[in-house]
Formats: structure tokens, C-alpha cells, sequence
């Protein structure tokens, strides 16, 4: 049994590529405390793997996810039966973990592409919020559905959302928890294409995916821990982050490699990064 | 004599949402000394006022607002004739005040919805960028017309419209002060609908205030609260104040009370916030 | 001979708008040594000359740019072939240089518009991302090539891009290094306008220029600077910055001067900001 | 009557200074819910009277401050009887409001300097940590004491304290409760000095508040906003709000005046500040 | 074996204090691969078991810790045989792993005190620095070692010391390397005591530890956790965060236990934080 | 003659350190429009003259230096003549100009130690507070005289100053401009060393440069930026920062050299940075 057999993910191997699909279809891949946990732990495994360029999210059966399984509320219920202050202490600590399995998705140094259909409600905004790119089939709608059994959403949403979208259209999105379908999250920018099925849907992720996994991976690391720093700090920091980051990354191995390709008109392989314990400390 | 009779809006109650209304139309809504005292008082009763759980601002007559009232300028100039160091402090002191009016909007614990017909112009727009949405009918238009006056616009323009919609946009706007008409607002998602009729505008606009009152007005605020919170700093920050947030704030009650409503197929109902004087220190 | 004769630049004058245009067109502007030096040198004494209102940056040739020079890249390899700490520290130093070149478009006291037409790929796309405005002719094409030849773009793209356009789009575009079009550009709200010809494209640009030039210098300085504040700062801190900066430059005459020239019915004039060493410190 | 009567301080005016002195000396100056709201209103009053130049915060009785008064406990045990996400929303817009109050001490444009005798405990060092400069006589002593009942201080005594002496220390105080007298108060940095008796702490308050309003009040208002300003900001952005400050700010007049008074042997004489109401917006 | 045994440390219970000593005495407690998975390992089960209130961080033999292990700079050497892109990719990894090991003495819940005998060297400064509090016996000292080897310290000491003592001071030890006794480092604040002997100061930091153990454990938590972030924010977001946190963990049990006690003219007993588990999500 | 020569420096080469002595002793070095050109110009070339490894800051004559010459009074009263907004503008340029002469002392990658005899008021504080260090011999005083001529100090004071010192110290200083002995400034850790006569002092200073020039250089120079960089960030944005900095910085060369020689019981000698323009871009 590999470390990769999971109880809520069917994971499969495209060459560079790892498909993650969630797997729980008969309850439309509802979130369960399994899934929580493999999430981050399977992320952790594929990013110790420098065979793996890119990752591809997908769902079994009608829906991509309803988001959280409903066990959990009267989980929580049962929580505040004890003391509540430190019924409150406990409850920060899981919201952090839940949200430290979408964060796992941000920290993967490879792209994490999300593909789409029927279903993406709730804690599953959460979670395409932390992808790098989204595409879904026509099929799909998409709701942030914590408003509408009373909550805010709690994971991720209503940080992440707004610096992918115009605010305006998050905030309208997370105060009516109205449904919205496929055509209108890729003109509000939320999705990068919509394919009219689901077959090409899952196709067109692993089109892009194989695209990106014939760039270097070191640049594409580089590409995804700098967008990352800037989007949370100002301008100036960010160059000097990106300055120290080549500083120590941009080595002409790589450009010597895409320049010869270039010019002998083919394309340029590159290597993988190094392999976890190429450094004993 | 209620609290909420005011020298510049009319105070209309439609069930939980209150539609503000700048009420000198004979002057397109100049913003005079009142407007700028009369808007954070009202939004500070309303925000105690635990039965209020939407805002609707609106104005009289032919337009929204025509912006800041000309008489101020001759208050500015005269200002100056004193000692030039001392004149500075008081006006930023007093430029603070007015930004602190449309902060007011964003302070308040609900949703304020703008809704604009005819001339949005000059702190028309600062304010708009203060509001959580934005509807306008077709015949509405905007200007940053303070460039055209020959300052930069100070209550609120410059921070909070290039977080709302393309800085480069935004950009492009201020420096020229050319004026737009609703459907290009609406493209670049400054407004979230058009209507076509002046009569319509307000409909829609309590439409979606209603909405928005019928879900669980304590998560409406955490909403509120978080988007704000996240809008000014990273994502990591913004996950842990969430976490720390609903640790405090997600209780059972509002989850149960939804969950039942949603198997009894009806709409839940949701309990206001406490009252003020809820806890005397 | 001028000191704004360059080995590099073309400058041309039209009234308050300075044209920069790049000009090693055989090379399709190609950023050589001359380009990093010039573009800074040139920019510093545009704005110490008060009487510039406007810059519009273009390119002679085929191409507004193909980014940097080869040359460069085998620099780098002679770089490594020294002590690799030391070497580091001489790279980071020199990305912090090339990046500062581009920076001196923001520091700049006037807006600098881009008019770009064919070729805009990799340090071209860095380049007009620190610009203010940018209008593109309809032939102009883009691309984030630096992923394309190993490397993550290092001189502003990933700052700057993310906070112009989507940064979903922003994110697919530096990884896959695809080459999108003039109207792609336009849609995702890169480009402010996309004019049929060449010809047409600095004429646009040069109208836009004048249309600013004409408004306060001192104004559209206080717009520039504070957005640029504001686009590194919460709203709160924009909000004090603004008000602190217009207690100092915000007086009577420009706005007196504005009033009374609408009720003549003629456009006001504004005096030009005062000239260097109007202080000798 | 006037405005500055109050059911809680004792309020003194000693030409340009003035003193407010805690006046409920049979509960050792127990904070009640009067104190919260009459020490922002005062400081208001204070703020906008411009002949006010510093202030200098005691206590009458044998204490300075006990902190809380213990009447708000059972308030907090009341609350909580109530639907408790309500009941957390409501809190947390209380301590946000005392808070609130301390930071109106932050906000004075004058300094503000605690002069210390007897007890200093609880909420005393959350407000002393809100001051400008703290002196005390030798028999004065001091605890965080909310660990003791149970809480973490709530009230700014975290965020301020170690922002001002040793965060090392700040923190065993914090963790240990531990009572600690004047002497080791000044050698942490805590007091800027320890008088012998009671009569020459007030004594040498009044001294130093004279010292510092025969200085320029627009200098000194100048000083404090950048000391709040440069502690919770990075220093390139300290120094930027800085030079945007004293653009405004500096003129020659207070310069000159004080060059003069030099060259004449004499002290200088500093105007006051502008009236509330020299700018009618 | 029980999860608690170790590779590295020796793990001993004292009540609700546990004593983590590193316990490779022959080599100075060099810092190996062991120590650097091992430490973050029990920090993780400690801060799970509800019944740990407070640890103390001791070293068997001779000193404290001689910092890192030698071998590691032969690993490093390795490392760079190869394409030194991804070496540097790889190193950086590594180093953040480092880092975190020690940062996991400040996501810990409770207190960690370091009690500190001869040599506290290199790595030593940076895990001290992670500490809450710092305890030494008199013979004790310590040097930031690591500019003696050619290196600039990278697992902490940079980015806390100068957090905990003067940076101007902190500045000085890490640019010269000089080795410094424990009388100085009390001096300078790093200490809040020394201690004769190493006997007692083991019993010094094992009372520390009982008193803090005392406490409630959910206020201490507040506390370090509140501390940690306004170190490391501005005071008003610092406020902010304190009232978020106290609006859900701050509930009348543990005042009414300690006022009660207080009465009673007992110690108050605080009930334990919940067990892990208590919320299955 | 030289680039090195100086209209107001005195530049002495001792081996890798340099001294820059003020040397206008007849005017007590007041500060003149050439002090402010000169002391960057003269940082930027020891910056790039790879063999300098250490700066000490002296001035000639009976004092450190006076502060700004008064001759820039009368200029600021003549810029003030003109129309006050753009008068503003050119002022606030201006300040930022003085203050980046100051911040080059930061920016070199070198620590600068100043060496204070005599008077150290006004600017002399603002340009002690930037460097690393800092002795004075027993006869110096010191003064943040600006608050004695009725302004704000601007040009780093009130920046740094709180960020070296206790800014509870730091305020009093600031607010009252009551003069200090080298006594009490080494009691408050402004200096970290004071030597009984002015020859001791230069001799004193000296050696510190040497004992750091014999470090490795691009250690030292990560040690500076990344204090700085701590000190305006987070302590886990820090850690990032110095992780990707080291990533690419530090290299087994100097670390071998270091053990070797510590084995041959010899000083390590650590090679010069690479020379500017060993990579041309």
C-alpha cells in the first residue's frame, strides 16, 4: 500500500502531473474530517516528490463538492456544551487547522489547477479560492453558502475571494449567498475557461497542467512564491523579495538550456528540482 | 421629535432596513456642514438600533449628489489668511472629520447599499466607495470632478475606489475627471446592476436589502468585519482574525435554527443582536 | 549638446508632454546596459524640469520592445563562474538596479503613459506595468516570456501585474508564458484603449497627455502619490496619508483659480510647480 | 455648569496645562462605567480647547488606580446569559469601546503625563501605557492584575506595554501578576523618574507639563502624531509621513520667532493653535 | 515506549510543568538533525495534553547547547555539488524547516522558560530567543557564533533578539561575535535573573514555571498569544485582535473562581483547557 | 585628484575601514547644502569599493556636529514667499532628500560607526540614529534641539531613535530637547561604549571597525540587511526573508575557511565582495 492510497482522495498520476479527485461521490464529496486531513498530507507528499509539476483537483460523481459535511455542526453543538471559554479556545484551534488543509494548497511549491462541475458550494469556494487557476464545465454553479445556514465563512472565502475578484462582486456574492453558474464566474474573472463538458473539462486541466510542467519547475516555484508574497505585501517589498529570490535561484543553467533549445528550434527540457534529503540536516 | 428627524436626510423605515435619503434636492445634494455631522450621527443610531439590518442611501430630487457644497471653499480660503503652519493643522484635522463621515459607513455593523440616479460626482464618489454595493439607474453618471477643480480628491476616492474596481481604471479616472455613464460603471464592475427606471432603482435596491435581512444578522457582520479586515492585510493575517473571530461569534444556535428551517422547507428566521445596553460598564 | 540627448531615447517635446521613445529599433529595442542608465537618468530630470506635465513612452521600429537584451543572460553565466556567495550578492544588487529603473516611472511626479504596438513580451510587460496608463495599437501582442527561457520575471511583473489586472489571469499568464493580443489585453483591463493604427495610437496618447497636462500639476502629483500609497496601505493609513498631505498642498489658488474660470466659461489655467533649487539646502 | 464638570474627574487648570485627577478616592479610583465615559469626552473638550498645551493625570486618595471597578464583573455574568454568539458580539464592542477610551489619551494632540502614587494595578497600567510620560513617588507600585482573576488584560496593556520597556519583561509581568514597586518601575523604563514624596510628584508633573508648553504647540503636536505614527510603521514609511507632515506643518514663523528669542537672550512665545471653528465645513 | 521518549531530549513531569533537557551531553548538546525534528515533535504533544501548563528548557552536562552540529556544514557542501539553483532552492527549504522547529516554541500555548548553564552558543541565541522567558545560572555565556564561522545566523536570532533587547546592543553582539557573561546579558535584558548555581536555577525556573501553572490556563494563552501578535502589528490592530480574542474567551468562570477564591482567601483553582478531541471535525 | 575628495568630508583610508570626518570645525560641521550631497555621494563610492569593509563617522574640531546650518532657515522663509501649495510640495522633496542622505548610512552594506565628542544636537542626532553603532567620549552632549526652535525634528529622529531606545526615553528627549551627557546616553543604550578622551574615542572606534572588518564581508553585509529588514517586519515574515536571503548567500566557502582556520588555530580571512562591475547589465 503506497503512502499515497488515501480514504477520501483517488489519486492518479499523469507523468508530471498528479490528479487529486476527492472521492466520497454519493455524498457529493461533503467534507469530512478524513478529507481534512488527507488533503494537507497528500499535498505535503507530492510536494516532497520532485517528479511532480502540477496538480489537478477534481470531484467524483455529480459534484465537484457541497463543501462541509453536515456532522460537523452538531460536533460543534456538542463542543459548546462544556465550558465556553474554552469550548471557544478549542473551536479557534480546529477553524485554523480546516484552514490550514486550503493554506496547504497556497504552499505547494506547483500550481494547483481546480476543475469544476456540478456543485461548488460552500467550503469548496474556500478551496478553488486557494488554487492557482479554475476551470470548470458549463454544468457548474457555485454558491457561498455559509450565509444561508447562518454562518460567515470561515476558511478562507472571504480572504482569498476578494483578491482573485472585484470586492464588490465577493461581498455581494457572501452577504445574499446567491447561487451563480459557470458563464457568470468566468466573466467576473473566477474561472479562466469553461468547457462544455466534463470530459473536456478534466482534459483541458491536464492540457494546462502538462503545459506548465514543461517550464522549469525552480521557475515556476519562483513564479508562485512571489505572487504570494506580493499579494500580501506592498511594492517595494515584493521586488526585494524577488531580487533575493533570483539572487540565490536564477542560475544561467537553466537559461543557457531554453536558449540552446531556442535556437536549435526544439524545446527545452528541464530538469526536476532536487530530491527531498539531497541535504541531511 | 425622534433622534432621527435630521437638518439633511430624510429617515424612512421599511421594516429592518432604513433607506437614507439627502434631502436638499434644490442643490443637488450639496454636502453642507450638516450632511457631514447628520451622516455618521444617524449611522451611529441605526448601528444601535438592533431591529435596523440593511441600508439603503438614496437621494431627492434629480440627483444623488453633486458633491461637496461650493460654500466650503471660501471657508478654506478664508482659513488660510491665518498663520499658515496652524491653518495646516486645522485642516487636516478637519479634512479627518470628513473622511471619518464616510468611514462611518464602513463602521456600521450592516450593509449599506448606494443607490444613485443622475450626478454621482465628486464626494459622491468617495462616498459610493465607502458603501458594501452599489446599484444605479441608466441615467446616472460619475466624475472625479475634483481633479477638474484643481485638487486631489481627499474623503475617501484614491483609497478605496482602486480596491474596488481596476487601479488602472481608477487611475485613468482620476486624472482626467472625465465623466462615465452607469453601463460603463457597470462594466467595470463599480456598480452590481443597472436598473432602467429612477422607481425601479429603489426597488432593487430594497429588494436586496430585504435579502440580505432575512439572513442571521450576526454573521452578516462578520462578514462585514472580516471583509474589511482582509481588504488591509495578507491572507494569513486575515485567516487567524477570522478564526479568532468566529471562535467567539459561531455559535450553534444560528446553525440549527437554518439547518431545521431548511429540512421543515421553510425560510429560517433569525434572531436581531442584543440590545444596546445589553452590558452596562 | 542636451543633457537629455541619449544613447538610447529618443526625446521629443510637445508642449507639457515629453515623448520617450525607445530607439534601437533593428533590435526591436532590446534593453542593453544604455537602456537600465538612461531610462532613470532621463526620467529624473523630466521631473526636476517643472514645466513637464506629461510623459508618453514609445518605441521606434516594428516593436515597442523585446525585453532584455541577450546579452545579458551570458553576463550572468561569466557572473557564476566566481565565488557563488559573492556572486549572489553582486546579482541581487544588479536585479535591484534594473528594477529601480522601472521604479523611476513610479517615483515620477507625472503620469507616464504607455503606447505600445507590436511586440510587448518580457521586460517590455515589466516595463509598462509600472506605467500609469497604457494604450495599445491594434497589432500590439504580449507575453510573460521570462517563463519561457527558465526564469520568473524579476523586475516587476509579478509585483505589479497582480495589482493591475486579476491576479487569477496575472497567475495563468506568468505560468504558462502564452502570448495574448491587443483586445485580450484590453478586456482584462491591462489597456485603457486599443486604437486601430499606429498612427492613431500616439496621437491617442499624446491627447490623453494633454488632457492631463492641462489639469494642477500639483494635483495630478497628490492623485499619483497617493495612489501609490495607497496601493501599499490599508484604507486607514491611505486615509491619514491623504489628509496630511493635502493640509500642506492643497491652497486657495488652484481651487480659486478653477472656480472662476467655470464661471467664465474658459478653462483654467494652472502655474507650473516651482522650479528646482526654489530652495537651496 | 461647565463642560468640563465631571462625575468622575476633579478637573484643575494651571494656565496652559491641565489636570485631571480621578475623584472616587473611597474605591481607590475603581474604574466605573462613568470613567470610561468621561475620560474621552474630557480629552475631547481639552483636545479642541487650543490654550490646553498638556496634560497630567492623577489620582485623589491613597491610590492612584485600583483598575476595574468589580461591579462590571457581574454585568459580564449577566451578558452571558443570553444567546451567546450575541452576547460575544456585544462584548466585544464593549472592551473595544473601553479601549477606546484609553486611546483618546493616544489621540490628545498634547502630551499627556500620568503622575503615579499608591496603587497603579489592573486597568491603571493599561491607561499609564497610553501615556506620554509616567513619573511616580516612591511608595507607588504596580501589577498586571487581570491574570490574577483569571483574563488577559484586555484593554491595551499588551499591546502597548512591550512596545515601551522590555517585551522580555513585559511578558513575566504579564504571566506572573506579580506586584512590582516605583524602583523597579524606573529601572525597566517604565518611569522616566521616581519623586521622594507625594507632594513633589504633582509638583514635578506640573513642572514638566510647564517645560513642554512653553514649546510650540504645533512642533509638539507634530512630535507626538510621528512618535505614534514611526512606532507602528516600518521607518521608510515613517519617514515619508514625516516629511509630508512638516510640509505642511513647518513654516517659518514658530522658526523664526525661536531663532529671534535665541539672539535676544529671551525665551520664545509660541502662538496657540488655531480655535475649533476657524474652518466652518 | 511512550510518545514522549526521545532521541534527543529527556522529558521529565513536574506536575503541569514538564522539563524538556536536551541530553546529549558529550557533544555540548550540538544541534543535530535529531534535535531539529525532535524539538518541534514534543512541543506539538505537549501543547496537546491539556494538563501541561508551562515548560522549562534545560541542557544535560557541561552547557546549555554549542549550537549546531558540525556535520551539518559538511551537508551543505554536498549540497552545493550540485545545480546550484535548485541547491539554493533546496537550502532555502531546509533553513525554514530550521527556523520552524524554533517557532514552534512560539505556536506552543503555554510558556516556555530556558534555563540557561555554560555555553549558549550560535543556535543556542536563536532558540533562547523563541523562549517567553530566560533564566541563567551566573557561569553561563553566549555569543551570536555564528558571524566567527563566515555565516549570517539564520534560525531566528536576527529577527527576535533585537525584539527582545536594544537593537543598537543586539546589533554590536551579532556584528562582532564577542562572548558575553551572564551578568551582561542580564544587564541588557535578555535574563530576568541569574541564578548562583545551576541547582537553583533549575528550582528558579521550575517556581517560575509553578506560579505561571497557577494561573488560568486560557488567560495565559490570551496572553502569549496576544503578545506574539502585537509584536508583530501595530497597536491598533494589536487592540482590535485582544478584544476579537476576549469576545470569545474571556467568560465569567474563571472570574467568579477567582473573585470567589479571593474571598475565600484561597488560591483559585483553574480548570484545565479541553482535552484533543472534544471537537471531531 | 580623487572622487574621494570632499568639499566637507576629510576621507582617511586605514586599511579596509574608512573615516569620514565633518571637517567645517570652525562652524561646529553645521550641516550645509554640500553635507547633505556629500555624505551620499561619498557612501555610494565606499559602497562600491569592495575592499572597504567598515566606516567610521567622526567630525573635526571642538564638537560632532551642530545640526543644520542656520543658513537653511532663511531659505525655507524665501521658498515660503511663493505660492504656498507648490512652496509644499518643493519643501516636502526637499525633507526627503535630507532624509535619504541619512538612510544611505543604512543602506551601505557596511556598518558605519559613529564616533560623537562634543555637541550632538539636532541633525547630528538624526544622523547618529542611522548608523550601527555608536561611542562618544566623555565630554559629549547631546540635544534633539529641534524642539527648541519650535519644529518637529525630520529627518530621522523621531523615526529611528524610538526603534534604538526606549521610546518611552525617546519621547521625553523629543518633547522637552533638554541636553544629555554621554553618561546618561549610555545608560539608555544609546552608545554602547564611552571613552575617557577624545583620542581613546577614535582609537576605540577604530578597533570595532577592524574587529568587524576581519569578519567575512558578506556576512556582515547580511547581518545589516537583515536587521534592517526586522526591524520594519514581523518576526515570520523576517525569517523568510533571511531563509531566502541565506538560500542564496551563504555558500560552503567561507564556512570552510572558517573551520580550517579554527582547527589551525588561526584567523580566517575572508575575501573582499566581487568588485562593481563584474557583471555587466
Amino acid at each position: 500500500m503506497s503512502e499515497l492510497d488515501s480514504s477520501f482522495f483517488l489519486v492518479q498520476r499523469h507523468g508530471p502531473t498528479v490528479q487529486l479527485s476527492m472521492n466520497r461521490p454519493q455524498k457529493a464529496n461533503g467534507m469530512t474530517p478524513d478529507f481534512w486531513t488527507e488533503l494537507p498530507r497528500l499535498l505535503g507528499l507530492l510536494d516532497a516528490d520532485e517528479t511532480v509539476r502540477a496538480v489537478v483537483l477534481t470531484g467524483e460523481g455529480k459534484h465537484f463538492t457541497g463543501g462541509m459535511d453536515l456532522a460537523a455542526f452538531a460536533s460543534i453543538a456538542a463542543l459548546f456544551q462544556q465550558e465556553p471559554g474554552r469550548a471557544a479556545y478549542a473551536f479557534r484551534k480546529k477553524i485554523m487547522q480546516l484552514q490550514d488543509a486550503f493554506t496547504a494548497i497556497e504552499r505547494a511549491r506547483f500550481p494547483v489547477i481546480a476543475a469544476i462541475h456540478g456543485a461548488c458550494i460552500g467550503g469548496g469556494i474556500d478551496m478553488i479560492s486557494a488554487c492557482d487557476m479554475r476551470l470548470a464545465s458549463g454544468d457548474a454553479y457555485f454558491a457561498i453558502e455559509e450565509i444561508n445556514i447562518g454562518m460567515a465563512a470561515d476558511v478562507g472565502t472571504l480572504q482569498r475571494l476578494p483578491k482573485l475578484i472585484s470586492p464588490a462582486i465577493a461581498a455581494e456574492l457572501a452577504y445574499t449567498g446567491r447561487r451563480f453558474a459557470a458563464e457568470e464566474a468566468l466573466r467576473i474573472g473566477l474561472l479562466s475557461a469553461v468547457t462544455d463538458s466534463r470530459d473536456e473539462l478534466v482534459k483541458a486541466a491536464l492540457a494546462l497542467a502538462e503545459r506548465i510542467s514543461a517550464k522549469s519547475p525552480l521557475a515556476i516555484a519562483g513564479i508562485k512564491a512571489n505572487l504570494a508574497y506580493s499579494r500580501d505585501h506592498g511594492v517595494a517589498d515584493g521586488l526585494d523579495y524577488m531580487a533575493t529570490w533570483n539572487a540565490g535561484m536564477l542560475r544561467p543553467e537553466d537559461l543557457m538550456n531554453a536558449v540552446q533549445a531556442a535556437m536549435a528550434k526544439k524545446e527545452a527540457e528541464f530538469a526536476d528540482l532536487l530530491s527531498e534529503g539531497s541535504l541531511a540536516i
